[in-house]
């Protein structure tokens, strides 16, 4: 990428991809300068102490870190850099999420992580979210997913029911 | 407040304000223009989409909405507004806020809320959270929330702790 | 469908059609007047609230909501009329429609949302318990009704099961 | 009460009552006729038979059930009759209520429960709900129910929050 | 059968036989007189009263009773019978039989229901139990019982683990 | 006590008394032959060995185990004896009884305990569910168990409701 | 094995191996000397007994043990001998592992368990926990286990992501 | 303390000794040398850091670790050392420490955190747990733990029980 990354995506493992992955394509079909990294709390704890060192003097605007489990990656990030952290919960354990859900929502007052939803849905708003970030000082952008947004109103409002109540 | 306002603080009842209090000071404490109001998904419909419509124009660069129970209206709200929303889950019911939790932070694709932690955590990491957000574009501001952690942690460094095991 | 519509069966998107058409058919399978939309709180919230204020000039006399997730359909509905809404918790997350049973059933005193069970149970008894109000002021449908039980009650009573333990 | 009620209102205990008479109040603040009995599932079984297998034959137009614990008075009046049976979870246990929600909620197919919030907030919503049921065929009665939610939602415009962020 | 029964197994609906067939299994291994029906408390609630008052006289020793989701036949024949009813949560619905288990084990002060494990397992103790509970009376069947936990624990005592680590 | 015990009451910590206490006061109400013990799963081991190997050679009929937390107790005792065992989860750490009920509840196949609900209203239920056991062999007992349920059914229809829906 | 065990993987059940088989090959990799044995806390109460008396005597430095649904086996094991016991919930009932975790962390005042994680991320810790367990008096050990992180480190610093955002 | 200490006691707020004081306590009752200290992981990062790093060459053979709501501290200490390390939930939120537990407990594959009970029973077992891994080569040390425990079996021997069935 040409540009400097304005938004961070970071996840716990490589297989948390398939996840995430959703993050990364929404920032793309938005044009929005984004970078996506391995980075786990737990096996490489001093790459997370670099990069959420090193956020907001290059230039990041938000970090999207998402992980599963004991999930720490996102407030360990915000911990260490005043750069908006968005936490999503990935759905990796027995417990269907709701272990990293608590694990990244109930930050200590001090450290905030904004969290999204468990999982694909998660991913995909906490760019959005990023995105919206960016948009309250850049209008284009703003009206970009203000269009967006109108757009998918109207293919719901475009779907139409099987009157014989199959799906 | 002279300035207009580039954070809103609204909360779906008056009873509400014992935790979203906690916002609004922090916000104060960091000299950022603010409003607070009440605000009801379900008493006061036509306000929130009133709200949520003019909160981009009027300048709003971040809205911290709390609500507990079957917490609609941070979600409501970001369906109505690209202004960035973030939820602080209220603990006003017997399940002890998590039907507040779930209720704020499982959104579907499309319109994200950034949810913080349950109860006063919450509120005051919503206020730092839209503060953070504000940084991302004031250096100076982005300096004090720097010096405001840095100062915490110097706090914790001199606590110290009663060598007969005693709290 | 030529009479005026008495029922509503409305969702949070096509998807939940699955699980929500199990309502659609038990109003057919009563000849009760119905009529079924896609209405998204969160994508499509104008036509939500269009919806929900016309519903009891339009002669509604029931409101069927499903949604999964943070699912505020029925309460946002209930919040703009005074026709009776019961909610439908479609299991559509991580959360197995924990989420979605939480966010609808536990409504602020004030605006009541009658929750029903998770998924095509709780769509399915929708029906019938709208079936049932409209049964208070329409003995014959209400007479209807009773048969409907009995012959499943009769149904139930020959069932047999295998002497040897086998399912 | 010389008015035939309209709605009758049932609690397996009566200690329920510091719950469920907010569900009488309600009903007395709109006028509808409506009646208070104690009938426990366990302790009163026949009663709850006589109860319901009667109901619709003495002119009831909605049940309103209130339990805690394995909360089964709502589900097996529903069993018995084919009037409206709206349940009201009561939190008399341990596990805050959520034992007496998911034993009301969820219904198989066939016998719907309109379940409402847990406690004091599902009692006064059960009334509304019964009352918003009257209403589909009572314009008078449901133009009041408009004026009283109007008149609630002017009230939460009138409220204003201390400037000083303290509750 | 020729001998009267002594053990009833009942339950909420035929596709509980899956589950509930394992306890009919174990009651014909041990050569114990039982009877198995389905009886559904939201379906068949005459059926229900007339089983639970008729059982002492019948002479029962003990009712299995297994149902899901809002599960009330446990508790309903308790409330009718003083005969020992063990309940069976089925898992039916999508939260797992954490429904079924909190609708049967949290009965009121008064009413007791013995609850053994979610599904099979569960199904395979009730039947245990009641064994066990002739076996109080009957010797003979209280050595066989112990012969059969005996035999078991050999059976364990003999397993050996792959060296290798593998399953 | 002069008469040999035929139900034993046992709990893991004197602490439990407050809740299982009620179970001894049940078993007195009925005349039936106890004994109570503290019997500690982990600070007592080889006391529950003892006990549950001697249990049915001194004549026990059933066992009724409380414990809280980790709650072993019920479990193992059945591991080592056939008289039926009824466990009671005893609410003793921060969530609120639900470790202990699954811990006593969720037992493998072949080891049957039957649980009750949590706290004083399981204890309450274990001695009634015990009596009845004795019950189906003791048809005088069984007659005093029915007068007894019939003299609280009695209670519950007297009981009248506040005309002014007051608690 | 030639050499005495220092560790000890026992599991309730052979198809607790699927999980448990996992701590075995981590020892393995580790070259640690170590056994595996199925020891049921139900099935095999003597055996379990036997196995803790002996524990310390038989030079185990620590005992790795892993059962699912009401788990008793950790903490009986611990009850027994004053060996570290490592505690591993495995998931095997429809409660996903959860009921497995809090039989065996919830443990009282006295005896502790160690609890990993649910399932086999917790069995391949369990085993890096013993041998760092080990570590603290194997200086040798210790250096390897830091060797086997860095090792792992390095393989997620090398993980790149697809910049299509395909998983 | 004289002796260079063996055990570590870190918690993550000072308000967290009320809780982890019980483990300082245990700790002196065995005569272990040991340390105490606040180390907050999203306060104090970097004292975070320093602590885990220089864990292993200050000679520590255990680390105890309290925190409460999304704990950290335990897990992201462990990914910094491979001294043992013992997690305590700490009760600090409305979620009654499930959230601290599932953050602590549910680690990836390849760092472990031997977790104990929420709250204060979980602070005096890790320390339990810390006094049993020195026990492994420090014979004497293991005695004085298995005296101990047999001084508390002795305790629960001598309880008696009011013949009453008073607490």
């Amino acid at each position: 990428m040409a540009t400097s990354p304005l938004v961070g995506v970071v996840m716990g493992s490589k297989s948390d991809y398939s996840c995430m992955g959703a993050a990364v394509r929404t920032l793309q079909e938005f044009g929005v300068a984004h970078e996506a990294r391995v980075v786990s709390a737990h096996r490489t704890p001093d790459l997370l102490w670099m990069y959420a060192t090193e956020a907001r003097g290059r230039g990041l605007r938000a970090i999207i870190a998402g992980a599963g489990g004991a999930a720490h990656l996102p407030g360990m990030l915000a911990a260490k850099t005043i750069v908006p952290v968005f936490g999503v919960p990935v759905n990796a354990t027995s417990l269907n999420g709701l272990d990293a859900l608590l694990s990244i929502v109930q930050m200590p007052k001090g450290i905030p992580v904004g969290t999204l939803a468990i999982g694909e849905a998660g991913a995909v708003n906490a760019a959005l979210l990023a995105i919206a970030v960016l948009a309250t000082t850049d209008p284009a952008l703003g009206d970009k997913l203000e269009r967006w947004r109108a757009a998918r109103e109207q293919l719901v409002l475009a779907e139409t029911l099987d009157e014989g109540g199959n799906a």
